[in-house]
């Protein structure tokens, strides 16, 4: 079985953008490949490190939203990143092998500094695709699920393992260099039509949220603005109910876009279709994230007992690097 | 005992240099200090990556060398870097805190990229100063005993540091701020007169050097090359030889440098003299040397020991450190 390496940053609670981006596909990839969860706390940290509260409570936050959707604990290997020293070890080793000016040129780094407001970029955020590479290599990953903008950091890890492995490995394979599993999923954008989504913005659907929540937070949603009367023709291409339905709702959407520009449906119709369909999707999660945050040391046990095994292949990984860098001494 | 952090980088054998600007002070330190030695291959390998063969022998001819001056293993803590993995935990967590800018602007960085003629800087190069703040912190150093031309390093090192119990202590210490404990040796130069001195330069006297081999090497070095007749009257000021009996003669340097100026010693006698002196303090270096040659596995023990102790404090810094920064999990 080949390994995929997939997690999420713990900066808060998943919403629909996260589950229709990977987790949905990550449920699915679960049964064909050796699943390794990673909950980048480390990685939170390059952008939240004024916040560690946030942090503390997005570990159980995030964990837990992974295996309300339907991520088994006993298929899969969910680890905190802080815990995994040889990640920590792999970026340090890493750091000697790329220039400043390459991760500067990066353009995932350039758009994410943009989207934060940095132009005195810290140390660790540029650092990135390095500390990427070591998430990607200290568990041997085949496969690595990304959406299209990630793409330059995988590649730019990809080639610190490749002069890794050309420097060190003698003709041999010291670090296994994984390939990108692209994801074509549109970015599911927020209810208020922004690209971005987040609590603070109060424009996402978490996955954690009642019925209630949802029905309320799709009716804020912004549709096509010059459709005032259900009498006019709706434009669906600029509305994000519609998005959502894409998203969601894959199997009536064309239909939905169809009657919306021929008047033949109502926004609030729209939109209660919307909601019923999303409840129907979140009912089931709801009922495991009842169950886990009611059994948060089942939680913590899933994420010591994976990140337990991922140290023990962490250490391998660590030794046979030493060993090639001759460094290992024992 | 207040603890001293110093050590050296395993880039090559230990000269003259590396003896008056710091082994020296060392010795006398070992006695009031709980003295940490750390041998930095990590450090190394930010300009010596490719050179990995080097830097494993490093390893034990840098041990051998401390030991042979006269560091007593039963009093000092030697540790291997990479074998310290709070201490790649530490530069980790310390990136988030500097920023890409401030690190371009340290004048150490500058120099030193200059010195080894990099225009185009490896992450890990420039973020020397972050991973030099691991190591003073990961074992609490109260003292980092350094020349003069480190010390915007540990400014910015203490400075990190800082931040660190700034935004995670609420109030407390969670890593200690060291000291710079300043050393006003000049530093030797070459016996070319070159300021870098090194094994492809050959301009260098190295402490495990024969007595054959200083006389060779004390016999090419440059002096005034105005003082062609023993009759001429010398500047010992630009004389190299001068710059050698001033570090390591230092009872008779102005005697010398007296006799040079009125023409009272010719260039072989002074140079002589010179190579008597540097001979009879390497005397008793080089015994010792045979010595930990012969049993290098004492050498490995040392060092071995040495790092699980290192370990031992590391762990329990980083703990603390994760409990602070609210990432603990157990
Ligand atoms: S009918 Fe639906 S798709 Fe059309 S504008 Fe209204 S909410 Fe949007
Ligand atoms: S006498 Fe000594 S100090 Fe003077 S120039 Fe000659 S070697 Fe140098």
């Amino acid at each position: 079985m080949k390994r995929i390496l997939t997690g999420d940053r713990t900066t808060g609670k998943l919403h629909l953008g996260h589950y229709a981006g990977s987790l949905q596909n990550r449920v699915k990839l679960q049964k064909e490949y050796d699943t390794f969860i990673i909950l980048a706390d480390v990685q939170a940290l390059t952008t939240h490190f004024e916040r560690p509260e946030l942090i503390n409570q997005s570990i159980y936050d995030v964990a837990i939203d992974n295996l309300s959707v339907g991520l088994d604990p006993d298929n899969i290997t969910m680890f905190l990143q802080s815990k995994i020293s040889a990640i920590a070890e792999l970026t340090v080793f890493y750091s000697m092998l790329v220039s400043v000016n390459s991760l500067r040129h990066n353009p995932t780094i350039k758009t994410e500094a943009k989207q934060y407001g940095y132009d005195d970029l810290s140390y660790g955020f540029l650092g990135y695709p390095v500390s990427q590479a070591a998430d990607m290599t200290f568990c041997d990953a085949d496969l690595v699920p990304v959406g299209e903008d990630q793409l330059p950091h995988i590649e730019q890890g990809r080639k610190i393992v490749r002069r890794f492995n050309s420097l060190y490995g003698k003709g041999k394979i010291i670090v296994k260099e994984p390939q990108a599993l692209i994801s074509n999923t549109p970015r599911l954008i927020g209810l208020d039509g922004n690209f971005k989504m987040g609590k603070s913005l109060g424009n996402a659907i978490y996955l954690s949220d009642t019925a209630e929540d949802v029905n309320e937070k799709v009716k804020s949603a912004i549709t096509d603005k010059d459709r005032i009367s259900i009498k006019d023709k709706g434009n669906p291409d600029i509305c994000t109910v519609s998005k959502y339905h894409q998203a969601i709702n894959h199997s009536e959407y064309e239909n939905i876009c169809e009657m919306c520009r021929n008047a033949n449906i109502g926004c609030t119709a729209c939109k209660d279709l919307l909601s019923k369909k999303i409840n129907l999707l979140l009912a089931p999660f709801r009922e495991k994230h009842v169950y886990y945050e009611e059994h948060k040391s089942k939680v913590r046990d899933i994420i010591l007992e994976g990140s337990k095994k991922a140290n023990r292949i962490g250490n391998e990984t660590i030794e046979n690097v030493k060993k090639a860098m001759n460094i290992y001494m024992e």
